[in-house]
Protein backbone atom coordinates (compact mmCIF):
# COMPACT_ATOMS: atom_id res chain seq x y z
CA UNK A 1 0.00 0.00 0.00
CA UNK A 2 1.25 3.50 -0.73
CA UNK A 3 1.85 6.02 2.26
CA UNK A 4 -0.82 7.58 3.48
CA UNK A 5 -0.25 11.18 2.92
CA UNK A 6 0.86 13.18 5.95
CA UNK A 7 -1.54 16.19 7.25
CA UNK A 8 -1.08 19.22 4.73
CA UNK A 9 1.72 17.21 2.50
CA UNK A 10 2.59 18.43 -0.88
CA UNK A 11 -0.02 15.81 -2.56
CA UNK A 12 -3.01 17.77 -1.04
CA UNK A 13 -1.41 21.68 -1.45
CA UNK A 14 -0.72 21.40 2.02
CA UNK A 15 -4.09 21.48 3.46
CA UNK A 16 -4.63 18.77 6.11
CA UNK A 17 -7.51 17.23 5.68
CA UNK A 18 -9.08 17.63 1.71
CA UNK A 19 -12.63 16.66 1.16
CA UNK A 20 -13.05 12.98 0.35
CA UNK A 21 -14.38 11.98 -2.60
CA UNK A 22 -17.20 8.85 -1.98
CA UNK A 23 -18.42 6.98 -5.36
CA UNK A 24 -21.72 5.28 -4.79
CA UNK A 25 -21.76 1.61 -6.22
CA UNK A 26 -19.38 2.46 -9.08
CA UNK A 27 -19.75 0.34 -11.92
CA UNK A 28 -16.49 0.56 -14.57
CA UNK A 29 -13.60 0.40 -13.00
CA UNK A 30 -12.26 2.41 -15.76
CA UNK A 31 -14.15 5.40 -14.63
CA UNK A 32 -13.25 5.11 -10.53
CA UNK A 33 -9.29 5.03 -12.09
CA UNK A 34 -10.32 8.39 -13.63
CA UNK A 35 -11.87 9.71 -11.39
CA UNK A 36 -8.79 9.05 -8.52
CA UNK A 37 -6.41 10.24 -11.49
CA UNK A 38 -8.39 13.65 -11.45
CA UNK A 39 -8.71 14.04 -7.92
CA UNK A 40 -4.40 13.55 -7.24
CA UNK A 41 -4.79 16.09 -10.16
CA UNK A 42 -6.91 18.25 -7.58
CA UNK A 43 -5.27 17.47 -4.14
CA UNK A 44 -7.73 15.29 -3.18
CA UNK A 45 -6.03 12.14 -1.60
CA UNK A 46 -9.19 10.01 -0.35
CA UNK A 47 -11.46 7.69 -2.01
CA UNK A 48 -14.27 5.30 -0.19
CA UNK A 49 -16.11 3.43 -2.54
CA UNK A 50 -19.95 1.95 -1.49
CA UNK A 51 -20.46 -1.38 -2.66
CA UNK A 52 -18.50 -0.96 -6.64
CA UNK A 53 -20.32 -3.83 -8.96
CA UNK A 54 -17.02 -5.43 -9.92
CA UNK A 55 -15.43 -5.09 -6.46
CA UNK A 56 -12.48 -4.28 -5.20
CA UNK A 57 -9.46 -4.37 -5.97
CA UNK A 58 -10.17 -3.23 -9.68
CA UNK A 59 -7.59 -3.38 -12.31
CA UNK A 60 -9.08 -1.53 -15.13
CA UNK A 61 -9.01 1.17 -12.01
CA UNK A 62 -5.26 0.92 -11.04
CA UNK A 63 -4.41 1.15 -15.20
CA UNK A 64 -6.99 4.46 -15.74
CA UNK A 65 -5.78 5.87 -12.97
CA UNK A 66 -2.20 6.59 -14.54
CA UNK A 67 -0.26 6.66 -11.59
CA UNK A 68 -2.35 8.21 -8.97
CA UNK A 69 -1.38 5.23 -7.32
CA UNK A 70 -1.97 6.85 -3.80
CA UNK A 71 -5.21 7.40 -4.59
CA UNK A 72 -5.90 3.73 -5.80
CA UNK A 73 -4.18 2.15 -2.85
CA UNK A 74 -5.59 3.78 0.08
CA UNK A 75 -9.17 3.62 -1.35
CA UNK A 76 -11.81 1.89 0.73
CA UNK A 77 -14.87 0.10 0.58
CA UNK A 78 -18.16 0.41 2.42
CA UNK A 79 -20.90 -1.77 2.25
CA UNK A 80 -23.40 1.07 3.39
CA UNK A 81 -23.85 4.57 3.36
CA UNK A 82 -23.39 5.25 6.81
CA UNK A 83 -20.62 3.91 7.29
CA UNK A 84 -18.84 5.82 4.60
CA UNK A 85 -20.12 9.00 6.09
CA UNK A 86 -19.67 8.16 9.71
CA UNK A 87 -16.66 10.39 10.43
CA UNK A 88 -17.50 13.11 8.15
CA UNK A 89 -18.75 16.21 9.60
CA UNK A 90 -19.79 18.06 6.41
CA UNK A 91 -21.75 15.92 3.45
CA UNK A 92 -22.40 17.20 -0.26
CA UNK A 93 -24.03 15.32 -2.86
CA UNK A 94 -23.74 15.95 -6.74
CA UNK A 95 -26.73 15.82 -8.63
CA UNK A 96 -27.48 16.64 -12.60
CA UNK A 97 -31.32 17.50 -11.97
CA UNK A 98 -32.99 19.61 -9.62
CA UNK A 99 -34.49 17.61 -6.54
CA UNK A 100 -37.61 17.85 -4.76
CA UNK A 101 -35.77 18.00 -1.63
CA UNK A 102 -35.85 21.69 0.50
CA UNK A 103 -32.18 22.10 0.32
CA UNK A 104 -29.42 24.68 -0.39
CA UNK A 105 -27.67 24.09 -4.12
CA UNK A 106 -24.39 25.16 -4.50
CA UNK A 107 -22.54 25.29 -8.01
CA UNK A 108 -19.08 23.94 -7.82
CA UNK A 109 -17.31 27.25 -8.01
CA UNK A 110 -19.40 28.48 -4.74
CA UNK A 111 -19.23 25.50 -2.97
CA UNK A 112 -14.70 25.89 -3.10
CA UNK A 113 -14.65 28.28 -0.57
CA UNK A 114 -17.14 26.88 1.52
CA UNK A 115 -15.20 23.91 1.95
CA UNK A 116 -12.00 25.93 2.21
CA UNK A 117 -13.69 27.26 5.72
CA UNK A 118 -14.50 24.12 6.90
CA UNK A 119 -11.56 22.46 5.91
CA UNK A 120 -9.58 25.77 7.71
CA UNK A 121 -11.67 25.14 10.85
CA UNK A 122 -10.77 21.07 10.69
CA UNK A 123 -14.08 19.79 9.68
CA UNK A 124 -13.93 16.51 8.01
CA UNK A 125 -15.34 17.00 4.14
CA UNK A 126 -17.19 14.30 1.83
CA UNK A 127 -18.93 14.52 -1.52
CA UNK A 128 -21.05 12.09 -2.97
CA UNK A 129 -21.15 10.46 -6.74
CA UNK A 130 -24.74 8.59 -7.62
CA UNK A 131 -23.75 5.38 -9.67
CA UNK A 132 -23.29 5.91 -13.75
CA UNK A 133 -26.32 5.91 -15.14
CA UNK A 134 -28.75 6.66 -12.65
CA UNK A 135 -26.62 9.60 -10.37
CA UNK A 136 -27.87 9.43 -6.85
CA UNK A 137 -31.20 8.81 -5.38
CA UNK A 138 -33.48 11.01 -2.70
CA UNK A 139 -32.14 8.98 -0.20
CA UNK A 140 -28.69 9.96 -0.85
CA UNK A 141 -29.90 13.91 -0.99
CA UNK A 142 -31.47 13.35 2.38
CA UNK A 143 -28.06 12.47 3.72
CA UNK A 144 -26.47 15.40 2.35
CA UNK A 145 -25.95 18.75 4.13
CA UNK A 146 -26.47 20.46 0.79
CA UNK A 147 -26.54 19.49 -3.05
CA UNK A 148 -23.80 20.53 -6.14
CA UNK A 149 -24.83 21.14 -9.51
CA UNK A 150 -22.73 22.06 -12.33
CA UNK A 151 -24.30 24.99 -14.60
CA UNK A 152 -23.89 23.05 -18.04
CA UNK A 153 -25.30 23.16 -21.31
CA UNK A 154 -29.01 22.24 -20.27
CA UNK A 155 -29.31 20.74 -23.86
CA UNK A 156 -26.65 18.17 -23.15
CA UNK A 157 -26.18 17.74 -19.26
CA UNK A 158 -24.96 14.01 -19.19
CA UNK A 159 -21.50 13.88 -17.43
CA UNK A 160 -19.15 11.43 -17.11
CA UNK A 161 -18.32 10.47 -13.87
CA UNK A 162 -14.86 10.99 -13.63
CA UNK A 163 -15.82 14.23 -15.07
CA UNK A 164 -18.14 15.17 -12.22
CA UNK A 165 -15.28 14.53 -9.99
CA UNK A 166 -12.63 16.94 -11.81
CA UNK A 167 -15.04 19.76 -12.00
CA UNK A 168 -15.78 19.53 -8.32
CA UNK A 169 -12.07 18.65 -7.45
CA UNK A 170 -10.69 21.77 -9.93
CA UNK A 171 -12.82 24.55 -8.37
CA UNK A 172 -11.73 23.25 -5.00
CA UNK A 173 -7.76 23.48 -5.95
CA UNK A 174 -8.34 26.83 -8.06
CA UNK A 175 -10.12 27.99 -4.36
CA UNK A 176 -6.72 27.60 -2.90
CA UNK A 177 -4.23 28.44 -5.73
CA UNK A 178 -2.06 31.92 -6.72
CA UNK A 179 -1.73 31.66 -10.28
CA UNK A 180 -1.77 34.91 -11.55
CA UNK A 181 -4.54 35.14 -14.00
CA UNK A 182 -2.05 36.60 -16.54
CA UNK A 183 1.58 35.70 -17.11
CA UNK A 184 4.01 36.86 -19.24
CA UNK A 185 6.58 34.23 -19.59
CA UNK A 186 9.80 35.17 -20.35
CA UNK A 187 11.92 32.70 -20.13
CA UNK A 188 15.84 33.92 -20.33
CA UNK A 189 14.89 37.17 -21.81
CA UNK A 190 14.51 41.13 -20.53
CA UNK A 191 12.00 42.73 -21.23
CA UNK A 192 13.18 45.85 -23.74
CA UNK A 193 13.14 49.46 -22.05
CA UNK A 194 11.09 52.02 -23.79
CA UNK A 195 14.52 54.21 -24.61
CA UNK A 196 15.30 50.89 -26.64
CA UNK A 197 12.17 50.64 -28.20
CA UNK A 198 12.73 54.33 -29.02
CA UNK A 199 15.69 53.60 -31.08
CA UNK A 200 14.20 51.00 -32.82
CA UNK A 201 11.68 52.73 -33.77
CA UNK A 202 13.73 55.69 -35.16
CA UNK A 203 16.09 53.13 -36.87
CA UNK A 204 13.16 51.92 -38.50
CA UNK A 205 11.24 54.81 -39.34
CA UNK A 206 14.94 56.45 -40.77
CA UNK A 207 15.24 53.37 -43.04
CA UNK A 208 12.04 53.46 -44.27
CA UNK A 209 12.05 57.13 -44.90
CA UNK A 210 15.44 56.19 -46.99
CA UNK A 211 13.47 53.44 -48.67
CA UNK A 212 10.73 56.18 -49.81
CA UNK A 213 8.22 54.17 -47.98
CA UNK A 214 6.49 57.69 -46.33
CA UNK A 215 5.21 58.59 -49.96
CA UNK A 216 3.13 61.48 -48.62
CA UNK A 217 4.29 63.47 -46.02
CA UNK A 218 0.87 64.14 -44.67
CA UNK A 219 0.41 60.53 -44.09
CA UNK A 220 3.41 59.90 -42.18
CA UNK A 221 2.24 60.54 -38.52
CA UNK A 222 -0.32 58.22 -38.61
CA UNK A 223 1.36 55.23 -40.33
CA UNK A 224 3.94 55.73 -37.45
CA UNK A 225 1.34 55.81 -35.35
CA UNK A 226 -0.01 52.19 -36.61
CA UNK A 227 3.41 51.33 -36.78
CA UNK A 228 4.22 51.72 -33.22
CA UNK A 229 1.10 50.65 -32.01
CA UNK A 230 1.84 46.87 -33.41
CA UNK A 231 4.83 46.38 -32.46
CA UNK A 232 4.10 48.20 -28.69
CA UNK A 233 1.17 45.90 -28.52
CA UNK A 234 3.71 42.72 -28.89
CA UNK A 235 5.57 43.59 -25.75
CA UNK A 236 9.22 42.73 -26.77
CA UNK A 237 12.20 41.96 -25.35
CA UNK A 238 15.08 43.50 -25.49
CA UNK A 239 16.19 40.14 -27.10
CA UNK A 240 13.59 40.72 -30.05
CA UNK A 241 14.49 44.20 -30.28
CA UNK A 242 17.66 43.47 -31.71
CA UNK A 243 16.38 40.91 -34.10
CA UNK A 244 14.05 43.69 -35.36
CA UNK A 245 17.00 45.91 -35.76
CA UNK A 246 19.03 43.49 -37.60
CA UNK A 247 15.79 42.40 -39.98
CA UNK A 248 16.14 46.29 -40.88
CA UNK A 249 19.38 46.24 -41.34
CA UNK A 250 20.12 43.07 -43.44
CA UNK A 251 16.66 44.60 -45.63
CA UNK A 252 18.66 47.89 -46.01
CA UNK A 253 22.06 45.98 -46.91
CA UNK A 254 23.64 47.21 -43.88
CA UNK A 255 24.38 44.89 -40.82
CA UNK A 256 22.84 46.12 -37.14
CA UNK A 257 25.52 45.78 -34.08
CA UNK A 258 23.53 45.24 -31.02
CA UNK A 259 23.79 47.77 -28.75
CA UNK A 260 25.12 50.23 -30.84
CA UNK A 261 22.25 53.45 -31.42
CA UNK B 1 -24.41 13.65 -40.86
CA UNK B 2 -25.76 15.18 -38.19
CA UNK B 3 -27.50 18.70 -38.77
CA UNK B 4 -24.50 21.44 -38.14
CA UNK B 5 -25.91 23.46 -35.10
CA UNK B 6 -26.74 27.03 -36.84
CA UNK B 7 -25.12 30.00 -34.95
CA UNK B 8 -26.86 31.15 -32.10
CA UNK B 9 -28.31 27.72 -31.58
CA UNK B 10 -29.51 26.42 -28.07
CA UNK B 11 -26.33 23.66 -28.60
CA UNK B 12 -24.03 26.47 -28.09
CA UNK B 13 -25.73 28.41 -25.52
CA UNK B 14 -27.19 31.11 -28.16
CA UNK B 15 -23.30 32.09 -29.58
CA UNK B 16 -22.65 32.11 -32.59
CA UNK B 17 -19.12 31.28 -32.58
CA UNK B 18 -18.20 29.32 -29.81
CA UNK B 19 -14.12 28.01 -29.81
CA UNK B 20 -13.45 25.01 -32.16
CA UNK B 21 -11.58 22.66 -30.16
CA UNK B 22 -8.33 21.43 -32.18
CA UNK B 23 -6.73 17.95 -31.50
CA UNK B 24 -3.28 17.38 -32.70
CA UNK B 25 -2.54 13.62 -33.55
CA UNK B 26 -4.86 12.54 -31.03
CA UNK B 27 -4.34 8.76 -30.52
CA UNK B 28 -7.17 6.64 -28.36
CA UNK B 29 -10.63 7.08 -30.17
CA UNK B 30 -12.12 6.96 -26.74
CA UNK B 31 -10.36 10.07 -26.03
CA UNK B 32 -11.49 11.60 -28.53
CA UNK B 33 -15.35 10.61 -27.52
CA UNK B 34 -14.86 11.70 -24.64
CA UNK B 35 -13.88 14.96 -25.74
CA UNK B 36 -16.48 15.21 -27.67
CA UNK B 37 -19.01 14.87 -25.04
CA UNK B 38 -16.79 17.35 -22.74
CA UNK B 39 -17.19 19.53 -25.52
CA UNK B 40 -21.01 19.65 -25.99
CA UNK B 41 -21.68 19.70 -22.23
CA UNK B 42 -20.08 23.32 -22.73
CA UNK B 43 -21.52 24.37 -25.67
CA UNK B 44 -18.83 23.64 -27.96
CA UNK B 45 -19.64 21.80 -30.92
CA UNK B 46 -16.82 22.17 -33.26
CA UNK B 47 -14.30 19.81 -33.25
CA UNK B 48 -11.19 19.45 -35.65
CA UNK B 49 -8.30 16.36 -35.46
CA UNK B 50 -4.90 17.26 -37.07
CA UNK B 51 -3.62 13.73 -38.45
CA UNK B 52 -5.73 11.17 -36.35
CA UNK B 53 -3.27 8.17 -35.28
CA UNK B 54 -6.45 5.61 -35.64
CA UNK B 55 -8.19 7.64 -38.79
CA UNK B 56 -11.34 8.44 -38.91
CA UNK B 57 -14.30 7.67 -38.66
CA UNK B 58 -13.46 6.12 -35.26
CA UNK B 59 -15.63 3.60 -33.81
CA UNK B 60 -14.33 3.85 -30.45
CA UNK B 61 -14.76 7.38 -30.23
CA UNK B 62 -19.01 7.37 -31.71
CA UNK B 63 -19.17 5.19 -28.65
CA UNK B 64 -17.38 7.02 -25.92
CA UNK B 65 -19.04 9.98 -27.25
CA UNK B 66 -22.36 9.11 -25.24
CA UNK B 67 -24.75 10.72 -27.77
CA UNK B 68 -22.29 14.12 -28.62
CA UNK B 69 -22.95 12.92 -31.96
CA UNK B 70 -23.38 16.13 -33.27
CA UNK B 71 -19.98 17.02 -32.36
CA UNK B 72 -18.56 13.86 -33.35
CA UNK B 73 -20.53 13.62 -37.00
CA UNK B 74 -19.16 17.41 -37.46
CA UNK B 75 -15.51 17.02 -36.65
CA UNK B 76 -13.71 17.57 -39.77
CA UNK B 77 -9.73 16.12 -40.29
CA UNK B 78 -6.86 18.06 -41.46
CA UNK B 79 -3.27 16.79 -42.39
CA UNK B 80 -1.79 20.16 -41.52
CA UNK B 81 -2.19 22.52 -38.50
CA UNK B 82 -1.83 25.23 -41.17
CA UNK B 83 -5.03 24.08 -42.81
CA UNK B 84 -6.76 23.36 -39.39
CA UNK B 85 -6.18 26.91 -37.88
CA UNK B 86 -6.56 28.78 -41.44
CA UNK B 87 -9.80 30.19 -41.13
CA UNK B 88 -9.20 31.16 -36.64
CA UNK B 89 -9.11 34.18 -35.98
CA UNK B 90 -7.32 33.81 -32.57
CA UNK B 91 -5.40 30.11 -31.82
CA UNK B 92 -4.79 29.42 -27.82
CA UNK B 93 -2.41 26.81 -26.82
CA UNK B 94 -2.76 24.48 -24.29
CA UNK B 95 0.45 23.44 -22.10
CA UNK B 96 1.09 21.56 -18.81
CA UNK B 97 4.98 23.10 -18.47
CA UNK B 98 6.20 26.11 -18.78
CA UNK B 99 7.86 26.76 -21.97
CA UNK B 100 10.39 29.11 -23.42
CA UNK B 101 8.65 31.08 -25.60
CA UNK B 102 8.18 34.85 -24.56
CA UNK B 103 4.42 34.54 -24.82
CA UNK B 104 1.14 35.46 -22.58
CA UNK B 105 0.02 32.34 -20.22
CA UNK B 106 -3.51 32.68 -19.42
CA UNK B 107 -5.42 30.56 -16.56
CA UNK B 108 -8.83 28.72 -18.14
CA UNK B 109 -10.48 30.80 -15.66
CA UNK B 110 -8.53 33.72 -17.30
CA UNK B 111 -9.18 32.87 -21.07
CA UNK B 112 -12.55 32.23 -20.43
CA UNK B 113 -14.03 36.16 -20.97
CA UNK B 114 -11.10 36.77 -23.18
CA UNK B 115 -12.76 33.99 -25.12
CA UNK B 116 -16.59 35.43 -24.89
CA UNK B 117 -15.04 39.12 -25.81
CA UNK B 118 -13.30 38.14 -29.13
CA UNK B 119 -16.84 36.12 -30.11
CA UNK B 120 -18.94 38.76 -29.52
CA UNK B 121 -17.38 40.96 -31.94
CA UNK B 122 -17.04 38.05 -34.35
CA UNK B 123 -13.56 36.38 -33.83
CA UNK B 124 -13.49 32.77 -34.62
CA UNK B 125 -11.26 31.01 -32.18
CA UNK B 126 -9.83 27.74 -31.62
CA UNK B 127 -7.50 25.94 -29.10
CA UNK B 128 -5.09 23.65 -29.69
CA UNK B 129 -4.41 20.16 -27.51
CA UNK B 130 -1.56 17.73 -28.20
CA UNK B 131 -0.82 14.90 -28.15
CA UNK B 132 -2.16 12.44 -25.41
CA UNK B 133 1.63 11.60 -23.91
CA UNK B 134 3.79 13.76 -25.28
CA UNK B 135 1.59 17.10 -25.49
CA UNK B 136 1.96 20.10 -28.08
CA UNK B 137 5.25 20.98 -29.60
CA UNK B 138 7.05 24.30 -29.41
CA UNK B 139 6.11 24.72 -32.70
CA UNK B 140 2.19 24.44 -32.20
CA UNK B 141 3.46 27.69 -29.16
CA UNK B 142 4.74 29.57 -31.99
CA UNK B 143 1.12 28.80 -34.12
CA UNK B 144 -0.52 30.38 -31.06
CA UNK B 145 -1.26 34.05 -29.99
CA UNK B 146 -1.52 32.87 -26.42
CA UNK B 147 -0.63 29.83 -24.17
CA UNK B 148 -3.33 28.33 -21.61
CA UNK B 149 -2.32 26.47 -18.51
CA UNK B 150 -4.51 24.58 -16.12
CA UNK B 151 -3.54 25.97 -12.35
CA UNK B 152 -3.22 22.01 -10.39
CA UNK B 153 -1.51 20.02 -7.99
CA UNK B 154 2.34 20.11 -8.98
CA UNK B 155 2.96 16.94 -7.76
CA UNK B 156 0.58 15.38 -10.21
CA UNK B 157 -0.06 17.47 -13.40
CA UNK B 158 -0.76 14.86 -16.05
CA UNK B 159 -4.57 15.46 -16.98
CA UNK B 160 -6.26 13.46 -19.69
CA UNK B 161 -6.97 15.06 -22.71
CA UNK B 162 -10.72 15.19 -22.57
CA UNK B 163 -10.09 16.36 -18.99
CA UNK B 164 -8.36 19.22 -20.66
CA UNK B 165 -10.96 20.04 -22.72
CA UNK B 166 -13.35 19.68 -20.75
CA UNK B 167 -11.63 22.71 -18.07
CA UNK B 168 -11.18 24.98 -20.94
CA UNK B 169 -15.02 24.34 -22.38
CA UNK B 170 -15.93 24.47 -18.42
CA UNK B 171 -14.60 27.73 -18.09
CA UNK B 172 -15.81 28.80 -21.60
CA UNK B 173 -19.72 27.86 -19.98
CA UNK B 174 -19.39 29.34 -17.00
CA UNK B 175 -18.49 32.64 -18.01
CA UNK B 176 -21.54 32.96 -20.24
CA UNK B 177 -23.81 31.45 -16.96
CA UNK B 178 -26.30 32.88 -14.89
CA UNK B 179 -26.54 30.26 -12.33
CA UNK B 180 -27.25 31.99 -8.88
CA UNK B 181 -23.96 30.73 -6.26
CA UNK B 182 -26.45 29.60 -4.00
CA UNK B 183 -30.17 28.48 -4.51
CA UNK B 184 -32.45 27.49 -1.65
CA UNK B 185 -34.44 24.72 -3.83
CA UNK B 186 -38.17 24.97 -2.11
CA UNK B 187 -39.89 22.02 -5.07
CA UNK B 188 -43.42 22.78 -4.11
CA UNK B 189 -43.08 24.40 -0.40
CA UNK B 190 -43.52 27.67 0.92
CA UNK B 191 -40.67 29.35 2.93
CA UNK B 192 -42.13 30.16 7.10
CA UNK B 193 -42.68 33.35 8.33
CA UNK B 194 -41.41 34.46 11.27
CA UNK B 195 -44.53 34.74 12.90
CA UNK B 196 -45.01 31.06 12.19
CA UNK B 197 -41.97 30.29 13.54
CA UNK B 198 -42.74 32.35 16.55
CA UNK B 199 -45.88 30.33 17.25
CA UNK B 200 -43.52 26.77 16.99
CA UNK B 201 -41.07 28.20 19.42
CA UNK B 202 -43.68 29.41 21.76
CA UNK B 203 -45.41 25.68 21.47
CA UNK B 204 -42.10 23.80 21.55
CA UNK B 205 -40.86 25.79 24.61
CA UNK B 206 -44.47 25.67 26.25
CA UNK B 207 -44.25 21.87 26.29
CA UNK B 208 -40.76 21.71 26.81
CA UNK B 209 -41.81 23.70 30.35
CA UNK B 210 -44.56 21.42 31.05
CA UNK B 211 -41.98 18.29 30.62
CA UNK B 212 -39.83 20.21 33.07
CA UNK B 213 -36.76 20.39 30.78
CA UNK B 214 -35.83 23.72 32.17
CA UNK B 215 -34.81 22.21 35.30
CA UNK B 216 -32.67 25.53 36.44
CA UNK B 217 -34.41 28.83 35.64
CA UNK B 218 -31.18 30.76 35.44
CA UNK B 219 -30.38 28.83 32.33
CA UNK B 220 -33.36 29.16 30.67
CA UNK B 221 -32.72 32.32 28.46
CA UNK B 222 -29.29 30.51 27.01
CA UNK B 223 -31.14 27.45 26.69
CA UNK B 224 -33.83 29.12 24.55
CA UNK B 225 -31.30 30.93 22.26
CA UNK B 226 -29.78 27.75 21.57
CA UNK B 227 -32.93 25.93 20.39
CA UNK B 228 -33.83 28.98 18.77
CA UNK B 229 -30.54 29.11 16.82
CA UNK B 230 -30.44 25.11 15.32
CA UNK B 231 -34.20 25.84 14.18
CA UNK B 232 -33.06 29.21 12.74
CA UNK B 233 -30.18 27.91 10.76
CA UNK B 234 -32.30 25.32 8.99
CA UNK B 235 -34.90 27.79 7.06
CA UNK B 236 -37.87 26.12 8.01
CA UNK B 237 -40.49 25.76 5.36
CA UNK B 238 -44.46 27.01 6.31
CA UNK B 239 -44.65 22.72 5.82
CA UNK B 240 -41.82 21.75 8.16
CA UNK B 241 -43.30 24.44 10.60
CA UNK B 242 -46.46 21.87 11.00
CA UNK B 243 -44.63 18.82 11.03
CA UNK B 244 -42.29 20.23 13.86
CA UNK B 245 -45.31 21.08 15.61
CA UNK B 246 -46.92 17.72 15.22
CA UNK B 247 -43.61 16.06 16.21
CA UNK B 248 -44.50 18.30 19.66
CA UNK B 249 -47.86 17.44 20.38
CA UNK B 250 -47.21 13.64 19.50
CA UNK B 251 -44.24 13.15 21.80
CA UNK B 252 -46.15 15.20 24.59
CA UNK B 253 -49.42 13.06 23.74
CA UNK B 254 -51.59 16.03 21.81
CA UNK B 255 -52.79 16.63 18.20
CA UNK B 256 -51.44 19.30 16.67
CA UNK B 257 -54.55 20.66 14.53
CA UNK B 258 -52.45 22.91 11.44
CA UNK B 259 -53.18 26.13 11.41
CA UNK B 260 -54.15 26.59 15.13
CA UNK B 261 -51.96 28.45 17.59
Amino acid sequence: MTEIPTPGSPETGGIANPPVIILIEPQLGDNIGKAARAMLNCGLVELRLVRPRDGWPNERATANASGADIVIDNATVFETEREALADLNRVYVTTARTRDAVKVTFTPRSLAPEMRALAARGEKIGVMFGPERTGVRNEHVAMADAVVTVPLNPGFTSLNLAQAVLLIGYEWWQAGDNTPDYQIKMADNTPASHDELERMFVHLETELDNSGFFRVEAKRPSLEHNIRNIFNRAGLTHEEVNTIRGMIAAMRGAKHKPGTK
